[in-house]
């Protein structure tokens, strides 16, 4: 099973920005682990802060991958493009959210993702890539 | 581990509607199965149609569980005073839903649960209970 | 033919509660007659102030009877939980409204039962009820 | 006791335009059959795509007949001026809609109509004009 | 004189919840001591967390008290119907809040109850109570 | 100097329709009489409830008069078309209203003509059409 | 007859603001000429930027005078006070405006003063004040 | 193949209204040339202001043409009764409008006509017509 | 012990405007009376119809009085700057309302001040300010 | 004659995403059959999923093509950005879409382009390309 | 250079008014050192909290001043007046703010003012004035 | 002192597009001036169209310069994503506009970079620029 990780815009700042609210933990350090606990998993990562290559890598991935993870960041609020490339390809996506965004400013209560995606998990830090992961594999 | 499952209005026919929706398995089939997988959880359920008695159920709970599991149900959408239940107690609490409410009526996009509970699981039917509880449990 | 009437909140108070408006007879004297009226159905006549009972009411009504006459009074306007219910079950569902509730308060023209009713029959007082009656039994 | 029928604009195509939606009778078929249903009441038919022509009817009809059946058809969402008509006349009005406007677009919920009007029946096809009829006659 | 004083959801957790905000005293120790303190009125005290029980309790005191004290708590901001029982009822009703509503979240400013109440007192904790049961009694 | 008066839908009912409102008054005598007062302006009366013949008239009157006198009645707030043809022809218009349109419901206060007429007299009953005279004529 | 003519905030620049939309004549060349074309009517003429202070003269003519002209300028816009004046007094209120506020910026729309005015003049310049003159006098 | 142009209110103004804008080219004279460019095409045209009109040529037109070019000018935005009558015949119907519309005021970026057309045209000034002639014909 | 009342614009005008609603006595009356039923706190009071003097006052008494009863009357709905006031001294100020302003039209339900006050008192008439300065003083 | 068409996100999967709405046939094998009809037009062709890269494509073109032919798929309904590109180039744009999108989800009817755009074509497949190239070319 | 500073509603507290928020030192302090700064420039400062003198003050300083730098505390959101009397005079005026005003109540987002504004300076404290100066000086 | 000044789209076309808003000087001969004047800080300038590139210079920049001057151009209404790199950045971040984007369309008066910038300088040109960095200097 391969399942491709996308993450959005300032999502590699993790670890460095706002320690108290998204943890100490970066993804160079958190993907290593997380592939370690799923072994039977093939799992790529890849951010990027530009939309448009968002876009490219989901076009991709969603034609050569068993599933997406995708956190879009703030371009989730935003973005009618990815919501619509998310929509164009074949393998599921679950979308996730490091913190609870409904508990956050109302514009991040809107998602053009939600609508084309599989299933939401949000709130979890990254647990909820763990969850999401899960959803995929069973446990 | 003590976890409690709270269930809101016509969750009690789940497996009876619309099954290409919900599926057929209805909650007196999926909670036996569920405790079986997770043996080292104590699992109560709970289900009620009436606003108030669910909040009843989540003051009770809220300081005598280690963690809800609240599928609210459409009184996601309407009841401040769910959400204000949620907020007043001290056990954390995972909002679930079946299905991806997201993709539905614009309605349903708005929850007043989600601003007060710790995280969000949503669109895996069943299995949306199932990623809840190993947030509590990991795996 | 089995026909569940189903009245919600401050409908019992018909024939106490303004009568200019709602006239001075109460749901006691008029099921008796709108009984004597229609002798070959069957009228059985449910009444709460709380919402999770009709629902509970209107679910169990939903898979007997062979139709539903509902006024939902001002759960209504706020209700989506009702509003589910009705979309779940078998039972055709008629919403029925004393008053003209479109030549109210604004709030009062929005309704979240219509959309999974069949028809809607309002402003003709307890007359409302007649004709709905006739809807399923023809004249 | 005389009943005037008036409806708006397209429901001339009734019986052509979607069948699976509005059935396959016209009116042409439909108003004698209910005309002979009717036996003690006079009905009279009219039926104008052009808004003022509408208006000009239920300035006629409204202060020499008994009562007026209206279905405006799209012109109830947009027409202040025949609300205004309805409102000016002594006729009672009874609002009806072939299909249950409620379950449409948005768009359809509002009525410029309802709020000078008896009553609305809106959801039961044909039927819509027989129980209009029967809020006159009684049955 | 006598008054009764009805308190909605999560008001029972009055003296638990949040302390800093709503203080340390409940009302099982509070409505004793109002009592003394007014001892030519005759106090009675009703808390539900049921929409529809505040309505029934609303109905029964409304016709036999000489007033009531209603604190709706969350319901105030959703709740028609307890709206229109209050507007339904004789007994003149003083709506009260213990927290200044509208210096809370947007949607707490909005009241269905205010239109019908005879006035509003709110911002006072507990006081707000005692500054209604004045309003009946004078001082 | 040639003036034309030109009123919409249901303005024909002026004098029949709640004359508490609208004066015991139609134009029927009042145009005679206003004729009379104003003996050097030769005024023209038109009058139609179809909203496109108020464009036909205001085309035609809009390049051989040298002012037009305006109540659009409910188009007033509906008719986009209406409020084109004023901008499109060389006349002057005045828009008149009988009854204070500010005073009434909210969808009464906006006008699509307003904005390409010279000015709006309103308020002053039959005495509008007068004062808009004399600002065409002086005194 | 006396007649006061208030005005607003910055209608004092009449003459020398944008001359090009308000004309090239002030008020204090106005109101003589006015006076001079009304001599049975006594006319007084007040302007100030501020307010309360309009209110207070709205106060003290409207129990003093036979009619007020009244053009709040921008206040018309965004004053409950000065309307609530306009409600209390007894002398009948005529609202004016020099330039046709519905032609301009869509926050010119509303006016908190024409729901309690007898009347609104606006579009005809310093003609405006003229018109609603003769509203009260006759020609 | 028999192709019906319908043009809305003040389109018989072309020409004559704003030429800046609308160019000096009456309908008049291009149809004719349009004509005779499209040899193999029959062409009819038809022009009203009246709403109802439009509708009763909608209707006849579109059960005999191969298709219908129509340019509902202002009731483009508002006429939910000319967007049913497109939504009920079986010739497919290009929308057109000689400006840009989605570039002048706000109200007329909204169509309740393109819903239901197969495609629009906007902006080309005549050329718009002969865009949508194209559609049909290729060339 | 020294409070200070606050009245915006109009309620000079209390006793005499509209005495069905806001009863007969006025302001001059009232104060000596509450004067005579508080022997022991120092009553200041204060009108005015103009803004900034309102503030000016709020400013002043805001540092030397124990206590601010302020009745903003329309200024209430649109006065950033007396919530801003509000919110800069350090007296405590309780929000009173003769009417049940929730009741009235909608624009009135919105206040500036309550988000900076420590309550609010609707409803009582004058006895508004009687249990305002009760909160403040205890009974 | 040199025209530049430029084609946004997920425009690269046409002929792969969705077949039955947007056609089988991809933009590699369209725009050389473009080309071959066109003979005397050269075209260039451009996609990116990136916003910025096509700012950077519209700011190039537009001062060194005759004309753009911009289909910037979702950014059409979010980019002021590519809006204002339109709008600071010389080359006159059409805006074109290959689906109706007027008859699509709400947020697809507002387009941040055509305010600058020359025109817009939208609704015709593939086809939408060929009638804005005719626009350019004539035929 | 004569420059004239305008202060609005509350600015008279700054110093003493939340010092954390807008530092510890006031007007009377820092209009002198800022004129020592600017030897070259004549500053006047002008504080009120009264609307309607500050339109008075702006409409003198607009014709005798070469630039005013004005700050209208809360005037800015609510002020339709001001921001007539900044554009009705010939000094050009430069909008200021303490705070952020962006990052503040939504409705602090909203200014009458910067429409008129030749631009606007805001979140510098004290600063912002410096900022504005040189604006008109250059440094 | 080492600053950043970062432009976003279609800023590069400065002195091409629209010289009479933008002026005749482009930013390749604006910046070398500015860092004369400016001999004590070190200036780098970035200028992208791509959002995501303006959010990897944001992120570099804003953990090793001192300061950062951002026009972030039609981003600024849209862009969530950006507004979160300024939030989670360490260097000051002020926010410039060459316009005054209050005075221009609707959609532009909201920023999304506002609520986390320092402060706001716009409508001087490119002297918002030279303000903006006297803010980091001072004079």
């Amino acid at each position: 099973m391969k399942i491709c990780i996308i993450n959005g815009p300032n999502l590699n700042l993790t670890g460095k920005r706002e320690p108290e609210t998204y943890g100490q933990v970066g993804f160079d350090t958190f993907i290593p682990e997380l592939q370690k606990e799923f072994t039977h998993v093939e799992i790529e990562y890849y951010q990027s802060n530009v939309e448009g290559e968002l876009i490219n890598k989901i076009q991709e991935a969603g034609f050569t991958y068993d599933g997406i993870i995708l956190n879009a960041g703030a371009y989730t609020h935003t973005s009618v493009a990815i919501g619509d490339a998310v929509a164009a390809i074949k393998a599921p996506v679950i979308e996730v959210h490091m913190s609870n965004i409904y508990a956050r400013e109302e514009f991040r209560h809107k998602s053009y993702i939600s609508g084309a995606a599989r299933g939401v998990v949000a709130g979890f830090g990254l647990g909820s890539y763990r969850l999401a992961l899960l959803s995929f594999t069973g446990y």
